[in-house]
């Protein structure tokens, strides 16, 4: 991933980049085993005792139904993050897409980093680059123009380790544990720093998180009534609002309006999340991912650029939150891993 | 209400102020007879007929229930706008209540002319006069805070033509076309030009709509941490969002994320909520409700400040959307009317 100088630049950055904001998880299947993807242990442990807690009609720890809502980062938390963003190598292929119809990309930059392929310059590029080609690949274009887009990418794009489509690289633990909170009343969704357009088309079918539970970082768009009556939402190059930090609980109050029982997070911009949920009244529920594992999945941590954890993973320990130790809590990590997966 | 001479700025002093932007609309529950409140006529025919049809499962109108989306205007839609905005009454009676701990207000505008009681100074405010009372009633203070002042004022404040709890102003037939639309697999929003912060509080109980279905109008939220790990937000006095007219299908793609396929409202605010509802591939419906009973509720349309239904109206005609004549078209305009509704 390129080398970011300013956080906020970054940001917005992220967001046109389509540069999500990982962070982390686990989970179950609601049945007699809800979460056959998880090794008996402190982490699943702590999940099942929490939701057995507050689902306990006549327990101390009691919550209704409608104050069950679950908020989980998505790029690192409920699908791999490595070796960059995926909604940075959407960016990438769209730029080679639409290069045909731009032939003074060859020669422009940043065009020609991205399409001469090299991925030296490409982790070069500053946040004014990125900024340039998100504006080029992710807007002045109608709403309906980029969820066709991203549908058809989506459907035929393959991650460069696994060559197998991204949607592949959803963790089986995460979308076992999201099946095992709606099955006991919660309510799941996605506060990521991604773009909220970008998940949509395909969160659904990945993770049952319909797109009004999907919470992102997003552009300004317009409504055009045109002479035909024929109307559309235009996306312009203008950044609205990035989901990540301490946004992520202004997100969460904006777009969810109560704060969560139970937040799952893999990096430091997931930090705020979980301190927002954890200073609720009643039992609560702080997870993060920690990329343990480097055979399975990716082993990275303080140190990355893409899903960095460091003052999370700190405050994690200090205040007992769960931390999920990839290698050692999940018996599988992708669901392709296990022939046997697909039969449960 | 104030003669607002420039959109713009009235829409921010909207918000501010609490004008929501009315709209209007219908209902009935779901049984034998599932909108009781509802005459038997063109209105619910096409609400019944709509419903039937996208519900039934080999038709050609068929439509997926995660696709039934329904947006509703608040003010004046779902409950009373009259004679003035429910949160602008609330901003009054805050002021009021505020008065003690700011002695200067007696002194100071646009305060003096609020704690004056002078009802003509009063709708004689401009736009700025408005965000001035808005910021002093409305930010400055934590979410949680704000939700405790709108929660007690909803439980107290009477309505002052009907001497009754707000909330009892409720229209009884949108309270069944609500519940009548949930049976039949729809998800119900809120889209108002109301702060979506005044309307969750109560909304859920008014109308069974919880917080993360209520789209509406909204000031920036700063998060902090302070330094014993207590979290907050905290609500600015800076506009973010005008949840109104081309808006209201700006909102609706960055809340919802889906395009309705039934949406109701009563003023020209909810037009382009219509258009772009109406503008989706397959069945839709748009209704729009007139209030045309100055007896029961109240008469206004195209010359009021309040919820002025003009251009909306000539184009529901023009395009053969539902208009609910109120006079005609509901048996029971609030439930408190007719002892009987509370026996259904």
């Amino acid at each position: 991933m390129p080398h970011i100088v300013t956080r906020r630049v970054a940001l917005a950055a992220a967001f046109f980049a389509g540069i999500g904001i990982a962070s982390s998880a686990f989970a179950q299947s609601p049945s007699s085993n809800p979460l056959p993807s998880w090794n008996d242990g402190a982490a699943k442990g702590a999940i099942t005792d929490f939701v057995g807690r507050v689902t306990h009609e006549t327990g101390p720890d009691f919550v209704p139904a409608p104050e069950r809502i679950a908020t989980f980062d998505n790029d690192g938390t409920l699908w791999a993050e490595q070796p960059i963003y995926v909604q940075f190598a959407f960016m990438i292929d769209r730029v080679r897409a639409l290069a045909s119809k731009h032939p003074d990309w060859k020669r422009r930059q940043p065009f020609k980093t991205v399409l001469d392929g090299d991925h030296k310059a490409l982790a070069a590029l500053d946040a004014r680059e990125l900024l340039t080609l998100m504006a080029a690949t992710h807007t002045n274009m109608t709403t309906d123009d980029f969820t066709t887009a991203v549908s058809d990418w989506i459907a035929t794009a393959r991650h460069p380790r696994f060559d197998r489509p991204y949607t592949d690289l959803v963790y089986q633990p995460m979308v076992e544990l999201l099946r095992y909170l709606r099955a006991n009343g919660f309510k799941t969704f996605i506060v990521s720093g991604g773009g909220v357009e970008f998940m949509r088309p395909w969160a659904e079918r990945a993770y049952g998180i319909p797109p009004e539970q999907v919470v992102g970082s997003s552009g300004v768009t317009k409504f055009q009534l045109r002479p035909d009556r024929k109307t559309l939402l235009w996306k312009e190059a203008k950044v609205e609002f990035i989901d990540d930090g301490p946004r992520k609980p202004v997100g969460i109050n904006r777009f969810i309006g109560r704060r969560p029982i139970f937040a799952f997070g893999n990096s430091d911009g997931d930090q705020q999340m979980l301190q927002w949920t954890a200073d609720g009244r009643g039992a609560r529920f702080m997870g993060l991912i920690h990329h343990t594992d480097a055979e399975r999945e990716w082993a990275y941590d303080r140190q990355s650029h893409v899903g960095k954890l460091d003052r999370a993973l700190d405050e994690a320990k200090t205040r007992g939150w769960t931390v999920v130790d990839m290698k050692r809590d999940w018996r599988t990590v992708f669901r392709f891993e296990d022939a046997t997966v697909g039969t449960r």
